[in-house]
């Protein structure tokens, strides 16, 4: 019987802590959000004052890296006008986000689930989803 | 200049983690959601094993709570055929959700935000939720 | 060459106005809207306090009552499981309320608009809605 | 108990009331509209002769004005093919503009709202929401 490995809430809750530090080191605050296996959200937080309009980013960074298995700074590249997957963001109603803050999280190997930041930069989210990365 | 009470990520976690402690008492793993004053986003959680299709349940029944400053369950009642708010849940790009499990976060007689729980039937969110608003 | 008459953004002003003040005078903060012969919004407001998830429902209320030249209180009595227009809230994507508060605004017998209303109970956006139109 | 400052609706009419006065000047029509802090619609107005397709979009460059506390006009630059956030304008289900026309609402340096502005060239709408802005 096939099983696909994925993570657990504990996994999502250290992954999310990590960026959360990293995120206050730099002292601008994010929203955070994990999927897991399935593209399908794990957790979420959105830190003081970060945002309003990074949580529906969050999410979808995540779902993103984990529905491509690609950094959505890697698939960005290829969603600019004249590369392959231009055009790309306008599919799954809207919840492919082709700029840096999401990174798939691996183990063996394997893409078990994603972690999508937004609040800062884009230089600024992608460090805190390497902090995050880093954790799991 | 106007003010409205809120609530923190701290005080989310708070909510949450009470939530999670209710649930595992129960046997029967949750999404738990928990939206500010503005009724966005604040933290969510899925338990291990709980169902795909309360991620978006839990995360509304806050938004529910909080848009009509009213427990789901009750707002549930009026939105029965015949009811006067029959055909609410059409509404707001249908993200009103009017059954069990949604229940305003109150402080000095104030609602400052929501709390959003599915997974288990209706007596078992609103017992998950209730356990949840008492840790605020 | 047909025409249609319509309202005036000063109408709605004017509309609007009345039905603050009737809001004010039960006590209950509303949400407002009146949309013009066209289907389309021409003013909204939220009165400071009002619920959230009335934004939506005040200015789909107007959209309603103009989509169907029937105030939405009437269309709820024939939209109930059994009648003929059950399940006409799924139509239009979700924008159909079919409960009190949406009126025709009406001269010379004809339909120029709407006013939507949405914040308290039926009886109570009924009543706002009614003194609303009333002063057009 | 934490709180967000936030704006009320004489504030929000006030600032219209500046709008509709520059928009007459320039004579051109617009969509107004104005979100509190938590991006939620405190008030709109569509001028008469106003654009159809301006309602939504005044109502949600107020919205991402305030969503990442930032002039729509600025989104817009960073929004560009090869800049940091190309894309964003498919996040949020659709409501994030990213052109002239959207400005955050400021006091003691804290964003309580936002202003949007949409009926004309983008110099004009700008313009239009600087007027506004402004008054508050």
């Amino acid at each position: 019987m096939p099983s696909i490995p994925t993570l657990s809430l504990d996994d999502a809750k250290r992954v999310i802590a990590a960026a959360e530090a990293e995120s206050s080191t730099q002292g601008q605050p994010s929203n955070i959000a994990v999927v897991d296996a399935g593209g399908n959200l794990v957790a979420h937080v959105r830190m003081d004052g970060a945002w309003l309009g990074s949580i529906d980013i969050s999410i979808n960074k995540a779902f993103t890296a984990r529905a491509f298995d690609t950094a959505t700074k890697d698939l960005g590249d290829l969603a600019q006008p004249g590369e392959q997957f231009y055009g790309i963001n306008a599919s799954n109603d809207g919840r492919v986000m082709i700029f840096a803050g999401g990174i798939p999280l691996e183990r063996d190997g394997q893409v078990v689930g994603a972690v999508g930041v937004s609040g800062g930069t884009g230089v600024q989210d992608q460090a805190v989803a390497e902090a995050a990365a880093s954790a799991y």
